[in-house]
């Protein structure tokens, strides 16, 4: 293929009016001379990215972008957190988001993240992986600061498992329970009972936490483990769109979906999945990748790291430190055939600190598109675009239309 | 019923912007004072003809546009364009669409069209009927030029069959095969092969081609068969909508698909499937049977084969030489209640040279619709429209709805 495709999304970017922006919205209120220029030369409009009124996660939100569904392929997060920490996921595998925690010697949970413990959990993990219990092998790798994930292989397993993890301090760990009356969700139950009684007995003999008592820290004695999902047969990116892909973001759960469909994880130190990520070299590095692959997965998870903590200002500035490393994209800048996208997984307004189900405002540019005439990017904006309000499920469809990609129907 | 339904297709219509017509789509930059009229009188749209992001075929977007899923319905081009012949096709037979070719005496393809052979085709045809292998008949009626229609009728058929026609010139035919595990599939490509061996040696032999051969023209001594589709039943429009219909169009497939679903198919000398149709008299034809009819289709070609072309100034003056006759259906010279739609089955972007899943400008305009602002018929104004984006298959019941004939889901 000849032209190359450029999918942005910043994380929760949709937002609602915000009375100390004038009214405004944070995109509408950022200055943004690079997406306003996008919007003006491509085509615009709104998108209800999983179904209308349906408030998405972050996870079946970017399954359905990227055009598969999340009604049919999503089994929970823990597939894809696994994965996005760079275990190697097989189908079939039980997947779950593992919390280092600390509990007391009466058993009740003192920090549910083991006092952020920023360093170890690699250490730690090495002492726990090999383990095996009834024929299921347990893995585990560590993600950021006191999560990791965890992964059970082995015959006759179920993702019908409540979690152990209370969700707040000062309660024990739950039991894990089988949701199901199968006897796979009995025995998964039962193996991960076992699993997490044998952790914390290696993790409170272990030396690194002696030290770490020492030193006036919490233990990371014990696994809040939750999120079961089993692996799914996701379609591969690649062979089914022809295209050679590659995924710049920085959190693990983003990394995940992608590895999962197949595309190559860019790793670099200062591209992380927080509002402290080198916005600027994961744009460049997108730049770069362009030259040698045809799709680049580009994601920014600042924006919704804002709108979860109410903070419209620092959702201004954020989208406004996007905007200004998009230059290189432009037309002018950019000399061969591009399709840019920019569009958010879902909102996050601030006055929710949460997601919601309102649809995102979403830009598709290229040389050859018909051009609506909204001039600016942001939600209001876009209820004026030409694209009227789309769904997610038919975005990839529409990019690949603008390279002339989709196959024909009939004759 | 009172009201009629005039429902215009330009075929391909749908195009994106051209430098050359300073940045504007055939259809923008042409001077279409009527259409304006329609728009402004109306209310205009996008239209996804099959689905957001899929791109039609002709075939399989006239079915969404009748209100026919495609997916349910559609099995290949073969059982339309032999209908649109005028072959009478049975739900079950297998059809096929056909070229005389020429093949050397050693078996190679010298031109797959037999020298675009204008005429005789019929009385080849007249040798060729009635042959019958394993009980199956080999039905075939004369297109245009060098095209023909086949029908297979008996037990035990299949259309999973591949084609022998290798599409290219310098080749021996293929073979036919099955292509899937069947008795039924096997035996289809078993009396095509015999079949195939039967014609040529018949076609070998005419004087016909002998009198080709003398006047120094390419015999036309081979069958090139292809598109396989079993002929399915599909919904009859007067039954399903009540409405006595007819169909002003030149092209096969068009007549194909209209008389399969019972449409009344007008002929004409002059009114053909190409850009040298006479529009003046297709119009004048619609108009008239407005006076005995419910529903005309009323469908013109050359758009789109100017779109194949990338022949935009072509394109320009087609869409200006359509809305030209169109005046006759204006409120003003057409006293009756009418229900005129325009619009295309598809884009065909000069850019492209092909269809595209761009959607398609559309304008319903009824005496008492709900319009809108838009004043003129283009890609860009129907952005604006108070259609919104709708889909192909809902258009039939909105049209029926500007007649009050869409029955009550509910008390």
């Amino acid at each position: 293929m000849t032209g190359k495709l450029l999918f942005i999304i910043l994380d929760g970017l949709g937002d609602r009016p915000i009375p100390e922006l004038g009214g405004k919205t944070p995109l509408e209120y950022a200055k943004t001379p690079n997406m306003d220029k996008f919007a003006e030369l491509g085509v615009t409009g709104i998108m209800d990215v999983i179904e209308t009124g349906q408030t998405p996660g972050s996870d079946t939100a970017h399954l359905a972008l990227f055009g598969v569904d999340p009604f049919q392929y999503y089994t929970g997060r823990g597939p894809f957190e696994a994965s996005g920490v760079g275990l190697t996921v097989k189908e079939g595998d039980i997947a779950f988001r593992v919390n280092f925690a600390t509990i007391d010697e009466n058993g009740i949970i003192v920090d549910r993240r083991a006092g952020r413990i920023k360093e170890g959990t690699d250490e730690f993990i090495e002492q726990l992986n090999g383990i095996e219990i009834e024929g299921v092998q347990f893995l585990m790798k560590a993600g950021t600061e006191h999560r990791a994930a965890l992964v059970l292989r082995g015959k006759n397993l179920s993702d019908k498992v409540s979690a152990n993890d209370p969700k707040v301090e000062g309660k024990a760990p739950y039991s894990f329970k089988a949701l199901e009356d199968s006897e796979s969700a009995e025995k998964t139950a039962r193996v991960l009972s076992e699993f997490a009684k044998k952790s914390h007995e290696i993790l409170s003999d272990s030396s690194l936490n002696k030290q770490r008592i020492e030193a006036g820290k919490l233990a990371a004695n014990y696994l809040l483990i939750r999120g079961a999902g089993k692996v799914p047969k996701l379609p591969n990116f690649e062979k089914e769109y022809g295209l050679q892909t590659a995924c710049v973001a920085g959190g693990g759960l983003y990394k995940g979906v992608a590895r999962m469909l197949g595309m190559e994880i860019i790793e670099k130190d200062g591209m992380t999945g927080g509002t402290d990520t080198d916005v600027s070299l994961k744009a460049e590095t997108a730049f770069d990748l362009l030259k040698t692959h045809d799709f680049i997965f580009l994601h920014f998870k600042g924006t919704d790291n804002y709108g979860h903590d109410g903070n419209y200002n620092g959702k201004v500035e954020f989208i406004e430190k996007v905007d200004k490393e998009l230059y290189r994209f432009l037309p002018e800048k950019f000399k061969e055939e591009l399709v840019i996208m920019i569009s958010g997984d879902h909102s996050t307004p601030c006055s929710f600190k949460d997601h919601s189900a309102d649809p995102v405002p979403l830009i598709i540019c290229s040389p050859t598109c018909v051009k609506d005439d909204v001039k600016h990017f942001g939600e209001r904006y876009a209820y004026n675009g030409g694209l009227g309000r789309i769904k997610g499920k038919h975005l990839m469809k529409l990019l690949l239309n603008e390279l002339h990609l989709v196959e024909k129907f009939g004759a």
